[in-house]
């Protein structure tokens, strides 16, 4: 039998482009026997032919158009990252009848909805399991092995930028500004951290992974978020003492077809499977109907584990091809209402400097009940003529605790509201 | 658009099958929506019509042929267990070209490569991810997610009624008795649990993860084995001591080209992300080239969490019907030699019961170093006129440990070689 060849053109030849290159070489005879054809890279359309690889490449071109319209590429990889040129590229493949892999956060989480529509529309493919937790299958057992469930949350870890801050400070006790220091200093940490340290990064993958837990169109800008730049080393020596642990979580909720999405800090009970996820690991726990708890662990990031989720989805592709695949449509994606993050009902913990008095605690207590906001545990502990109070409340209306903290600032016995965090994953 | 059916015969409607058709009627619009067709529950095939069922199936027979060979049948779900009739059934409806979904891991893990054969040469489906690790995505995340990428090692914990077992023994210090017979109780165990504890429901899956991991053909036949019936709370007590936890673990691992694969107790570092896996749920964790450490973790067994995996593997089949696929030949497998657990390198632990006088620890030491065993740490602990060593050595040839411990029974101040458990998971 004559063996195939798949031609794969790439768009970008960067930190995950040249992972790609390397590891289709690396493993190019396995792949062939796993799939019974044989994966080449072609044309590779980076913005400066002159720029110094990582990987030798010899079909380099400055031309993107030429490489998506090149009647020898079967298949598009595109991982130069950002909206344009990418949408524009991509879509110019999928209308020319070519299957795309690409590992695009950014542009899944705000223009997927439409390029997916077109993918469907042309019985085509478009796949992007290296956009959500780098190299952890988790798009497609959402999208397949849990096709018959119904998930209801999705909590994750989706940024190993903080989550190895958040490890650092838990562990060696150091500020938020040194453990972001190291960060930087090991290259987890741009220059400029804010689009992880802020939580943008992990938003734009939480709309990902509420878009296809729920069949819905949820978009980056759909997600509530918190950073954890307020995060301080004193809230998690409370947190521990407390049984809990703090992590940026990514969560993605179902309430009877009103879909919450958000990001912030929270603390997790330190036995909940996400809270052993350390340094720059992600990890995704989905909760669903009939298969209860599950979780997927692994690297989030990086050249060799990204380019290994890419090269699954570009054998995914390769296999539809050979096996004469016209993908039918995607599941029936409806606008779901996005419920506002006011309306949630969560737990809370909130520290508080307080004058170390008589009455100070009923006092606090009081205003708690007055918003219907049950507490469920107290810490106090005294530094000469003032306390700190730590508090965790029983789950609760977003509102009523933000009316709760309004008031306690006006207790002339606080003297500071010093931190306030949602509690995930469940009561301790 | 005419929305189209597909009808499944299901062949078995015990714990699995009923769940199948439980979660198939509830959530019956959302896959409807997802896949763009119905799936329907057709004629399902019992032993015994008259015997009471924990659902409500309309078209009961004791004809499995005639659910297999009824023209109305699209897919067939085996849920039967066992050897035969399944495997002729299975075989019966692949050449009659309808795809087949089995949760058999018996079968799949003796003959599954000549039904994985059968469907490839008829282009269908034959999907098992039910088989292992009952609810928690882990065939096709191997097969397909890691397909670009190399696998190293496969560490799992398979069985849940062990691992109950075991988180019992190590959380509230009872013995193995106890804890089985507690095991019982809840439903987690047989009245007869050899098939657990002895390791045969481990190695099965073993087998077949070895087999997806490495493109091998390996049986369970090939997975040395050993059960938990001789770990002790003492072994785990000491392990713990030490920094380990104590698991029985279902291991794969690719040597070259040499495929290992064995059940046996381990000790693992109590920070490996194993360790934190509790009661009867399962994990697998996968050690591959590019994409690093992952793993996945969730409910091995139960009714729902096993028929989810079985309606996600249906909804794939279906898809692919839906496409117009005509499947193409799978990985190309190939008989690999499997290594013999005695040509491993393995770190041990040793307990050993010996005098407590002088000179002892020093014949044992010079005991591991005659056979180049390498002794990595060290703990004495004395009671009256007898003491105990416990030991864990460096990576060493397994033959070598073995003529070490045949040594040391010889030895005069050795009265028992209490316990002897590999250590597996990295160095702490």
């Amino acid at each position: 039998m004559h063996e195939s060849t798949f031609t794969i053109g790439l768009l970008g030849c960067g930190i995950v482009g040249s992972g790609v290159v390397r590891l289709l070489r690396a493993h190019s005879d396995e792949i062939a026997a796993r799939l019974g054809a044989r994966l080449e890279i072609g044309p590779v359309a980076v913005r400066n032919t002159a720029v110094d690889r990582a990987v030798e490449v010899p079909g380099l071109t400055a031309d993107a158009h030429a490489v998506v319209s090149d009647p020898a590429v079967d298949i598009v990889v595109e991982v130069m990252g950002g909206i344009e040129p990418a949408r524009g590229l991509i879509a110019e493949a999928l209308t020319a009848g070519k299957s795309v892999v690409t590992a695009n956060k950014e542009l899944i989480s705000t223009l997927g909805g439409e390029l997916l529509a077109l993918a469907h529309g042309k019985g085509v493919r478009l796949e992007y399991e290296a956009a959500v937790a780098g190299g952890i299958p988790i798009i497609r057992p959402l999208r397949e092995s849990l096709a018959g469930d119904r998930v209801r949350r999705v909590l994750g870890i989706l940024n190993g930028t903080t989550n190895y801050i958040l490890t650092k400070m838990t562990e060696d006790g150091v500020s938020f500004a040194t453990a972001l220091g190291e960060a930087q200093e090991l290259g987890y940490a741009e220059r400029d951290p804010s689009a992880d340290v802020e939580g943008n990064d992990a938003a734009a993958k939480a709309a990902i992974l509420a878009s296809i837990a729920f069949d819905a169109r949820v978009v980056a800008g759909d997600v509530y978020r918190e950073g954890i730049t307020r995060v301080t080393a004193t809230d998690i020596a409370h947190a521990r003492r407390m049984g809990y642990v703090i992590k940026l979580l990514a969560i993605a909720e179902d309430y009877d077809g009103e879909i919450g999405a958000r990001v912030h800090p929270a603390l997790i009970p330190a036995g909940h499977p996400l809270a052993s996820v350390r340094d720059s690991f992600n990890a995704v726990f989905v909760e669903a109907d009939a298969v209860g708890e599950l979780m997927f662990y692994g690297r989030g990031a990086g050249s060799l584990p990204t380019a290994s989720a890419v090269i699954g989805d570009v054998v995914t592709v390769a296999r539809g091809l050979l096996s004469g695949e016209r993908p039918a449509n995607g599941a029936a994606v409806t606008a779901k209402p996005i419920r506002s993050v006011g309306e949630l009902t969560v737990q809370y913990y909130v520290l508080l400097d307080v004058a170390d008095e008589p009455g100070v605690l009923a006092n606090v207590a009081a205003t708690f009940g007055t918003h219907a906001v049950s507490i469920k545990s107290v810490w106090q502990e005294g530094q000469g003529d003032s306390a700190q109070l730590l508090l965790i409340t029983h789950a609760a209306q977003e509102r009523n605790v933000q009316a709760t903290l309004h008031d306690l600032r006006a207790l002339a016995e606080v003297r500071d509201v010093a931190s306030v965090m949602r509690v995930e994953g469940g009561e301790v």
